[in-house]
């Protein structure tokens, strides 16, 4: 007898409005602007009382401007009487500042969830989040969708698949990512070790596992600088691999990015629209996947009660 | 025993280094940087460990980045184990969203005093508060400076005093302050009395008070956009005032602001630091007081547990 309302903000609009057409139903009407002075101004203009509210919103740059718009979104649905305030996070800023590296540092993924539940959230749908830890930062529900399915669908999709092929991972903390997507692909993994022989002395990037004469799938959750991404692929292709393609959940792509990847050895980078792609960010070496499916899916089965997990199971 | 150490965040440094010399003591070592992606890097770079900590931040122009630069650095300063965090807000942004003025409008004004809470500030110092009510969307102590004084003494000093000059009130909302303002010279007030005979017709401005032949001084709590103050100075030229002047506590001047006063009747705009003036803003009208002062001594007497209240009574 509750109704579903669903909102966007600024930060990706694209994405709402595919994650509208899957549910099947319009975006809420809002009015989100700025004042002269740079002052977030919201104003809902649609009924919201007793309704299940879903608030998309992916605190990607310009992050705190994202984020603010977010809190005082939910400020808002929460003085006019929503019943449920669920804030959909394609993809959560600052995951990354997730523990002290070192002393005096904040724990920046932590406020964040502090300050979700502070302005009044229910629940929060996020997607790979930097490290899955991140969903006991939390003392709301959270639910945790995932891209590789989306991701390892595509190549399989392409033909790419079993021994003929290798799942990279760029680092330790990725590996369990690139055994998931290996299970699914019936290939084998391997990992990219760095190590830093003494310090001020630079990197030395060693391949655990076999690559040669393979087609090499790099994966990660984020990719931000790109400096990681591409120098693995070109030590991949150094010892021996056919070919090298990467793929990520989210295209952070700051910086110097797009120009590590035009020239590096990345024969295609596939990547989700958790995070939406600016005009000068493109390139003829990326291809983009819609999570809408899975997040309208996701948006339905939280409204209906239902689990969410078996959606990637 | 406990120490006292004071930090600056990026909002207003030159303040800050003021209100450094005011106390005797220097700023505290601490980075705030930006990662490649735009988030926000603190690191704290001296032991603050059972400190009583105050950190300078206005929440001015770009808000949003000033106002989580100050949170971030309110969850390092608390992981950090300080033994106080003292939060300085010469300039307190989003306090004109203090009230649902339409249906389904958050008041951002309250969620920003329930984020600074969260974080882990134990006590706020502010200074002019757009409205006072703004001190109980606190839990914590606050302690509320004003400008009055300041601004008040430094048209006595120029000798503007009695029945010669009037303290004008922008606004309705602005009759308090102007008040207190005429008190200090012994002057009396007038008040702009701006209203809409009928919907869609344009603003007839009334002014209540006699202002003819005087020196009139507007005075405002935050100019913006300037479009008030510039309009009620040529109001009051037009009334009879031989010169009018123009004095507030923050100066915001967003947009057309400085092109307005410039082209605006007022003789000379007084206004003070909390906010930073950058280069583009500044204007041979404009003279800018410090609050270094006010805000030190303040600091001082919160860090020797001496009530603050006395330093403009
Ligand atoms: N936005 C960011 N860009 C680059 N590095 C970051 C960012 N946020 C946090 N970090 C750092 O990245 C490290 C964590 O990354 P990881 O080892 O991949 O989990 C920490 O040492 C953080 O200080
Ligand atoms: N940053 C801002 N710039 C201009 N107007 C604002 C700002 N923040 C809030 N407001 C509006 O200003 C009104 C409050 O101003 P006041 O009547 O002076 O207290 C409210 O209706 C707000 O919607």
């Amino acid at each position: 007898n509750h109704k579903l309302k669903l909102f966007t903000l600024n930060a990706n609009e694209p994405l709402a409005k595919e994650v509208a057409d899957v549910i099947g139903r319009p975006l809420g009407e809002c009015s989100v602007k700025r004042f002269s002075d740079g002052e977030v101004q919201i104003n809902i203009e649609e009924s919201i009382r007793g309704c299940d509210v879903f608030v998309i919103q992916s605190t990607s740059y310009p992050v705190n401007d994202n984020l603010m718009e977010l809190l005082i979104m939910i400020d808002a649905l929460r003085r006019a009487s929503a019943r449920t305030i669920n804030v959909v996070m394609p993809y959560y800023g600052y995951a990354r500042q997730d523990r002290k590296a070192r002393s005096r540092e904040p724990i920046t993924a932590k406020l964040v969830a502090n300050l979700l539940e502070k302005a009044g959230a229910d629940r929060v749908i996020a997607m790979d989040l930097h490290a899955p830890q991140i969903q006991g930062f939390f003392d709301i529900p959270i639910d945790h969708l995932v891209a590789v399915p989306l991701l390892s669908d595509y190549f399989k999709n392409q033909g790419f698949k079993g021994d003929d092929i290798v799942i990279v991972s760029p680092d330790h903390g990725g590996v369990t990512r690139a055994r998931k997507m290996a299970d699914r692909l019936k290939a084998p993994i391997a990992i990219i070790d760095k190590r830093r022989p003494r310090p001020n002395v630079s990197e030395v990037m060693n391949i655990v596992g076999h690559v040669d004469g393979k087609i090499a799938i790099l994966i990660d959750d984020i990719i931000d600088t790109a400096g990681t991404i591409t120098a693995g692929a070109n030590a991949i292709i150094e010892s021996g691999a056919k070919e090298v393609y990467a793929c990520c959940t989210h295209p952070v792509l700051s910086g110097p990015a797009i120009q590590r990847i035009n020239d590096s050895q990345i024969k295609e980078l596939v990547i989700t629209n958790t995070i939406e792609l600016p005009e000068d960010k493109n390139s003829p070496k990326i291809k983009q996947l819609s999570v809408a499916k899975l997040i309208g899916d996701a948006i339905v089965r939280v409204f209906e009660e239902k689990s969410v997990s078996t959606l990637f199971d």
